[in-house]
């Protein structure tokens, strides 16, 4: 039987500061590499150890993966890092506090943003400082505007089918550190949930998330690891 | 015109206790991590920022590499991690305190085993706690016995060659994290430094060395990116 392990990224600095954040390459609290070791030790306490690891361009996810890898003992294993595991870019909402948010645009709209299935932010305006085309990382790739869950869930799925479902063979056991939309679109993809439903879904950070594979198909519903 | 960076990890817990280490692996200390961070200062105050990253399957040069980048703003970068980067593996010594080692087979042989060219360590014994022969990390891998100087350049060149050498292109910059041995072997290559004069050369601990290239080759001698 082999092994997917999704760990979302600890508490962030603008998770903190209640900033939307997106494509922004935020680091990680003093809280959140806690997150990140205590997530590492857990693999190790249960056996649970990554043989191959996925994470996104970004520091939070890059560094949660590497703490938990040090921790349990697996640093040594091959990583990749691709932007299609990047947060939702949250376009022109990327930077601002989401209480001003609130404030100035209404409850409503801003939790249809937040919370609608397909509906995009209002895209990044060109020259905003929070505009992350111009750093290298992302260099030769299209930076999106803004995406919805959708338009999330149409860059991480093609990724997931191609690069990462194919290693989960044997007993391997592969990790994916990442962010809370693009672990909902594996969620959703994996648990087969609806579009209505999985905008509402909580994926809690720095608590890994365990699936079961055989010959390519998950087999037993997701569980945490820390309640086996 | 293109850059090579090798970086050798920081002080590490046996560098401490002065015991052969090899293909053991052990961790860095405080002053270790000090050095890797600062060895990325470095590389951000000088402007010289890997595009790409190769190291070792072993711990030290793994986390001085993820420290180096981390403070550099470089975390995201691709990292290749190879065993063919590892330290030299000091057979039956590995493990043994160097001062006892002398006090058992005399100065003059243990000068032999760590500064001969081509004469190897005695073997490490079958069923040494300190053989890496069942770590996961080397599976499907012919790990060595014991190696001397000429063995460790016999396995890093061909690597070198192969892997990092073609990737030197245009204006790119790629860092190695790795070991005083490996290292030696990489600069014995490129800076053409005879069979005897290449074992007293000391590569020092987080202190970034500069190549130059251009079209595949070297164009001036190394210097330390401290000094420019």
């Amino acid at each position: 039987m082999a092994t997917l392990i999704l760990v979302r990224h600890g508490q962030s600095e603008w998770n903190l500061a209640n900033r939307f954040t997106g494509w922004w390459d935020v680091d990680l609290t003093d809280k959140g590499v806690d997150e990140a070791r205590a997530a590492g030790r857990l693999l190790k306490d249960k056996g649970v150890l990554p043989d191959c690891a996925f994470t996104s361009l970004q520091t939070r996810a890059i560094r949660t993966l590497d703490l938990a890898l040090e921790e349990c003992g697996r640093l040594w294993v091959p990583v990749t890092k691709d932007w299609h595991l990047n947060e939702r870019h949250y376009g022109g909402l990327t930077g601002l506090n989401k209480q001003e948010t609130r404030d100035r645009h209404g409850d409503e709209q801003v939790h249809i943003w937040r919370r609608s299935f397909d509906t995009p932010p209002p895209p990044m305006e060109p020259g905003s400082e929070y505009d992350p085309g111009a750093d290298p990382r992302y260099e030769g790739i299209d930076v999106p505007y803004t995406e919805s869950l959708k338009l999330t869930i149409e860059r991480v799925l093609p990724y997931w089918e191609e690069h990462i479902l194919p290693l989960l063979t044997g007993d391997r056991t592969i990790i994916i550190s990442a962010h809370g939309n693009s672990l909902r679109a594996l969620v959703k993809h994996l648990s087969g949930i609806s579009d209505d439903e999985i905008t509402g879904l909580e994926i809690p950070t720095g608590r890994p998330i365990i699936y079961p594979f055989e010959n390519g198909a998950v087999t037993a519903e997701r569980r945490y690891l820390d309640e086996t």
